[in-house]
Formats: structure tokens, sequence, C-alpha cells
């Protein structure tokens, strides 16, 4: 018997100059395309009558791009599941996941260049749409968004057994590379603005907050969100623990007033939750 | 409100020399401990006291292993998750994952050495236990096996829109990184021999497979694991098609007997599917 | 017979905070360190005792960081150079590089957090300095630093032979992944204002150079930061034409009005030269 | 002016199928080509007439791969350059290099499948060829050879000074990723065989040295190649300490008889050198 089956398209990449006089625009997407539905047959007996083939959906987002300025991702991803939808009988469910690389203007002088560009945030957008004949869903995020705050975070107070040899600290080093999704209430907001102050939310909160552990802090910076923003619903946070070790340098006849530390890419904390309205 | 909260530890790389005289056995894993249970305490208080470090997980990691030869990914998986849950009250589940990357023996002359290594497959072994206070679960799998056949692969009668312009094909190369999981039966058969009669089996079906598509490629592989090893109750493959696209000769005037390709990375296609026992 | 011997220790990361008063600065570094010199027993005879252990290389890294800031990544490199030569009699020649990484402060409403941080541009800073019994020069670049100009960029009027397909353009997308070192022509400069002025100009001139080629364009921005900086000895380009191909959308009835895209990562053009004054 | 001028293309990935009957053989590179020529107009004035396109040599690739079995990547790799530098005027050196991935036959039964395929080796091979108007010369190598020992390596008698805290060791695992590249006297032996041998050589004298540091071992391998195997003038060998640490148990009580390791990633020792006749 068969289950969870699903095919698709991923990799995608597409990108769009919006040329109005010299002054151009720049998005730039990596697609993902999944159909879940009626295909069965296909992986049973070799039946492709039902299969559109995944080269036929990477070329739908090059021509529904064509047919005009693709704006924001979560809106050319509710294009595409709609495109998908309605002309695939056999189609239940079309996700459509979209991640969006930063773009901003070259500087010349005092002025923005109309025409040239550089990549300017190393974290990434994503969306994704989850559509099927009765419900339309949106998420929107952040990826390897990469923070760190050298004061106000603390972990002590936890349980010790015989393998247990951290020691408590009330000022530690808190780094992560977050990665945030949240679905909204409505799949119909302006998500270009709701994007940029869920983003700021999560900066701010993690800023400000006087942390007593990973946990402590992706709650804070959900609950922010949740406070801050009425059209998101819930918010998911994954928080690896980028831990930034204190150098012993008393090897060495010298104090580490907590300012020499070693950053580490392994072993990693890993720390997530989903925080939702009540 | 919080939903779906976990916290561990990853990438806790073990090696254990097994020193038996001159012959010394190796093995290479790489952890990850996940703990779900009732900690939301930590989350919304910052109250640790429930909260048993990463770094003791980690620690953990070496303490059991150093008890004496680790044996199978997955029966150390057992030890782990058991310690755990044993030791944690508010711990509900522990969910071990563990990656074996694979050495050989280097041979001098016609014999194998019993004490140098060599890494002699790309791909990874994987095993992840799940264990609560009433259920554990074993899964095994193989992570990124690269399998390629030039013959009896088709794609054809597939349905056509305005933007399909792919060729139908009845000789096409089919190239894809196998990622496979399987859930066992019972959580204490023999872990490495199922572990290669599955992985064999795979390979066997993927080879003589007259294939339609990868969703028939796929399906064939996990009824043959199926039908060959009792021990597994379900497998999970995920495909991604990566695409060997023939060259058009035909503009320098020569002709492309299915002979040359371009192997590209992406786009790709992207198929998946359970195969359960009815 | 030996030649070209080297050893060092890479990938060695250190974080610096200076903590003065609420506001913190931050050095996120990582260094590699390699020695040449009179090192050949070691190779031919096992004799280890001119072999000072690369561990101590790192030890030394973090000692010589927690003497005070760190400061400029070409400043520390420099410092850590002068104490491996003054200690090592057999050390002919020592090269250490450093790769920093780049922070920004996060905002809090409308201003900078004294002690919050976040990853703000995707490209890395890099430092070398070569320094022996009689000479000591210091390089400096950047890495990745991803650019793209959506007009005054051509290719045409170039040979053609039986295998060229390539149409001629005078308008197509030219996108790059910079990376660039130039050494100065004195060890002992303001090493932070010169390397920003050096960055802007690069891509000052980027966005302003009406290229016939990747070549054309590497060797303007050579020349303005020759031109532009006079501390500036020479530098050198390496640029891979990241390929963004138009979507051929005549197949589906549509124009290409030079819009749609596919960004590419393999194969790419790589286009290399080092423009030196006279 | 204009230096160390270089242009090409490089990531051009070719696989050709050779059907003999039931049995097919696979060849699966990766192909950069590189023009070093008189070429500074293009540079300069943005003159393109003497500049064969990138996407040319990318075509010429698979145009003279169509002719016939590609054969060893040696060979392949001298066609391409004789090639190149007949129909170039301005080209005064071709590079050419590939790396070829390697596949094994999926064996079913105890019979090798003719037409299915697996990846079996996690290390590549690499070719090299420099080709001049006068001159032909032709590179081997082995990239990323992972190999472990868990005898015979020391590391001790090594000189200390204040920053020094490595203990000294007559036992401890040494684990390197080996990239070796050698150059051949002659550029017509048989490349099969030769490298065969030339990697078979490495291994042994890896499996059998008694090292005394990586140095130690590294010089063993090169001499070992050059006493094996005549048709080798020099080779040049690049070997990352890649740690494996014994775990401090007594933390935990336990002792450590040099059993339990952690595999570290960075920092890591990198020790290089090329062994040449005398």
């Amino acid at each position: 018997m068969l289950a969870d089956t699903a095919y698709g398209k991923s990799g995608v990449r597409l990108v769009q100059v919006i040329r109005r006089g010299d002054r151009h625009d720049l998005r730039d997407f990596t697609v993902a395309i999944r159909f879940e539905g009626a295909y069965d047959e296909s992986y049973v007996t070799g039946d492709n009558s039902a299969v559109l083939p995944t080269d036929t959906m990477k070329n739908t987002v090059y021509a529904l791009a064509a047919r005009g300025p693709v704006g924001e991702p979560e809106s050319f991803g509710l294009s595409l599941a709609r495109h998908f939808l309605e002309r695939n009988p056999p189609l239940r469910r079309a996700t459509i996941d979209i991640a969006e690389h930063a773009w901003g203007r070259i500087s010349v002088g005092d002025r923005d260049d109309g025409q040239a560009f550089v990549r300017d945030r190393p974290d990434t957008r994503s969306a994704r749409i989850e559509m099927d004949r009765a419900q339309i869903r949106v998420c929107a995020g952040v990826t390897d968004l990469s923070i760190l705050k050298s004061s106000h975070s603390a972990f002590d107070r936890f349980p010790r057994d015989e393998y247990t040899t951290l020691p408590e600290t009330r000022d530690r080093l808190l780094a992560t590379s977050l990665t945030a999704t949240w679905w909204y209430l409505e799949p119909d907001i302006d998500f270009g603005p709701a994007w940029r102050v869920v983003r700021r939310t999560l900066l701010e909160a993690f800023a400000e907050h006087h942390s007593e552990s990973v946990q402590h802090t992706l709650h804070a910076m959900g609950q922010a969100v949740l406070d801050c923003v009425p059209a998101v619903a819930d918010i998911r946070l994954v928080m690896p623990n980028r831990h930034h070790l204190p150098i012993d340098l008393s090897r060495f006849g010298m104090e580490n007033r907590n300012e020499i530390f070693v950053a580490t890419a392994e072993p990693y904390g890993l720390i997530e939750a989903t925080v939702t309205r009540a």
C-alpha cells in the first residue's frame, strides 16, 4: 500500500527584472512545487496519463512570471498553486515553497544606482502556500538569520547528574541562526510589510530579552510576534545554539573576563517550539 | 500557547576504536538527541529546574560509549533513549538519530590491515529510535545513495498542456540520490544484517526494474523490500531526479545516440512515497 | 627531495567582545597560520624537536587576543606573525590569513542596541600577512561579493567556430561573485578605512561600467581601485560569471523582453587578472 | 598594467555512456578549461575579437566527447588542450582540469549488472593537462581520500612554550583527508593503471608507516610513490589533520583506554609538501 505520496520540482531558479525606465527592480526566487493527489497509478502500474511532468511545472513558473511583475513571493506562490489546481483534476493539494534572495542597490556617491545590485543579507525570506480544493494557507518565514547577544543571557539552576560538567553562568554569549516560519490567519494580506514587521519584531525581541535559556528567548520572540502582528496565527522558531565557549586562559596565566571565545559549529543545541494564539 | 516543543543536542561526533589485539574495529557516528516532554516552564518563565543541559546529553553519549563496544547504531540509540527516559521524569519521548559513516580496511598486498581504514562509501547509514513510556520504535535508513541506470528507463504518455515541451522517451538515463528510511516491526532484531539486506534489495530492485517513471521505480524498490525483508513494517523513499539531459549535437552536425549527457544539479524532480504492508 | 613544505593551523575561530560599558564591540575572525622554514627533518626522520605544535599556534591566537582589542584583521595578523618569527628560529616565513565575518547592530526602535548583533553582509573581509626575516607584506580582500547589473552589459563581436552557438547580445544580465585581493605598498596604513574605500570603489566601478565582457569590467574595477586608493600596489580580481540565461518564452507563444531569467550555478565562466601599477 | 590573466569555463558536467551491447560503461567528468594568452585587449578596450566564448569551450567538451569513448580523464584532457591550441592563435597555454566521479556496477545476485551503477568511493580522481606551444605536462591526483590509522601514530618531543598545552603521545588516532597530485615524466603513459598503482601505494604506505607526525607520514607516502612508480616525476601531498581527540572520561569516574574520541572539523592542522626526485 502507498501512503504520503508527493512529487514535484525543486530548485527552480527565477530572476525577474522589472524595467521601469532607468530604475529596475529585481526579484530572485528559488521555487519548489509539490503535488499530492490521485497519482497512485503512476507508482503502481507506471501509467503516466495523469502525471503532469515536473519539467512542465518548471516551465509554468517562467510562463506565469512572464505575465507581469511576480510581486511578493506569497502572491506568486498563490498564482502558481491556483494555476495547477485549476488545470489538474487529480491534484488534491499543491504546495509551493519560495525562497527569496535579497538584493540591495549599489550606492554610487550619495545616490542609489537604478540598475546595479549587491546581495545584502545572508538570511533568506521564505514563503509557503498550501492550497487544496477547500482551503488556502499562507506561511512566511526567515531562514538562517544569524543573531548574537553579548549580555543579558544566562543559563543556570539546571539539574545535574553524574555526567553534567557544564558550569552555571549568569553571563554568556548567546548566538543562533534562527529559522522562523509563521502562518497568516488570512491568505490575502499585504505580504511585504507584514514580513518586514515580523522580522524586525524578532530582532527587537531578541535584543531586549533577559534570557534564562534559548528556550526562554525563543518563547519571548514568538510571543512578541503574536502581540505585535495580529495577522499571524502562530509562529514556529527553530534555534540552533551556536555555542561560543570562553577560552580557558588560566593555562597561560591570564584571565578571561568574558571577552575571548571560540565559536563552534558542532555539536550544537537545537531548540524548537511553536507559539500559537490560545 | 506552546506546541511541538523539543530540545536536544545535534552533531555529537563519536568515534570508537575497539581494540582486539592487532585487529581494531571502528565505529564512526554522528548522534542527535531530541527531548519532548513537560518543559513548557523553561520556555515561559525561564525556570531551568527540569532542563537537563544539552551539554550533559553530549557527555552521556561518550560515557555510555565507554561502557563497551557501541555495536550497531540502532542498539546504541536504544541504550541512549532508555538511559534518558529512566533518569528524566519530565521526558515524555526521546528521539535518537544516528548517522554512521562507513570505513573499510586498507588492503596491503593481499591482506586487510587490522589498524588502517579508508572511507569506502559516499552514502550514509542512518538509525532513528523513538522511545516513550509506552512504546519503542526503531527506524533504519540509507542517506544519499547515488544510483544510475543507463537502460530500461522511459518516461512517456504523460499529459501535455501549453507549457509542456518535454519530449517523450523510451530510453533515458535515470539517476537519483536515494534517501530511504524504514521502520522495523520489532525493536529487537539483528540490525546489522537487516540493514545490509535492505540496502542490497534496494540496489537490486533498482537495477532490475523496467522503469516507466521515478514513481514507478520507487514503488518497485519499496515493494521489493517489503517482499524480501519481513522485519520491515514500511519504507519511505525520497528520490530526487538527478536529470541527465542528452546534449543536442545536431547543432554541430553530429548525432547523439543517447551517449552524451550533461548532469544537472538544479532544478530537480523530487518524488516521495511510503510503501506499507496492507 | 622535499620542496614547498608548509605546516600550520587552519579554521581557528576567534570571537572577541570588547566591553565598553553598555556598548560592546564584536570581532569575529577565522584565522589560519602557515609556517615555512627549516622543518625538513620532521618530514624525513620524524624528529619533532623544531616543530611548534599547531595546537600551540591555536592557543597563541587566543592568548594574543587576550592582551587587548584585536583591532583590524591586518593588525592582529601582524602581531601573530611577529610573535611566531621572534620565537621560532627555524621559521623562515609566517603567513597569517584572517577572514572577518561582519556583524551589525540590531536596531530597537530608532536606536542601535549596544549588545545585540545581526550578521549583515554575506561577503567576507579577508586579510593576509606574509612576513619573513627581511620583509613584511600585507594583503586585504573581499570574498564572495555577489553583484549584478541589469543594464550596460554586452557580449558580442567574438570569434565563432563550428561549435559556437552563443548569440551576440548588447543587453544581458551580468552577475558575479567577486573575490578580490590587493597588496598594500606599506604594512602600516589605516587598514579599516582603506578596506572600506576599496570595497566601495569596486562596487561603484561595477555599477558605472559599460561592459563589453566580464574581462572588460574586471579591468575597469581594478583600474578604479588603483586610481582612487594610492595605498594599493596591485589588485587581483577573480570573477566567476554567474550566468543568468533568458528563458525562451516563444515556445509558449510569449515574448521575453529581457525580463525573465534562470540563474545557473554550473557551468560558469571564470575570469581572472591582476591589475598592477606600471 | 595587467598580469596573470586567465579566462575559461568551469563546472562542465559530462557523462558518457559507452554502449557495448548489454554491457555499458560510464564516465562521469567535471571539466574546467582555462586559457592564458594574448587576451589583454579584451580587458583593456573591450575588444572581443580574439575571445573564444566560454560557452563555445563548453560546447567543445561535448562535441569532442561525441567522437568516441573519452577514455581516461588525462587522455580526454590532452585532446581538449590540443584542439584549443590548434584553433586559437592568441592562446599561449591551455589548462584542462578534470575530476572523475567513480561509479561501480550494482551486483544482482552473484553477477554485476551491465547497465546499473552505484557511486562507490567518496574520493575523486583528478587530472590536469598544461599544454603550450612547446610543452605538454600531465598531472594526476586524488582528492579527499579519507584515511585513518588507529595505531603506530605518535606526536611527541616537540618544543614547548608558555602557550603549549598539548600532551605528548605515543599512541594517537591519525586521520586525514588526503589530496595528492603528481606530475608524470611523460605525457603518453597508460594513465588508468598508473593512477590505480599510485592510489594503492599511497594507501599501503599510510597503513604501514610508523608515524612520528603527519609530516613524517606525508613524506613516507610520497617517497613510496616515487620508489614504486617510475613514471611519476614528483608528488604533492596536502594533508589536513582531522583531529580525533580522546574524551576525558575521568570526569565521570571512568578511564579512556584510547577508545573513545570526538572527531573535530575545526580547527585543523594543515601539512603540505612536494616530494621530488633528486
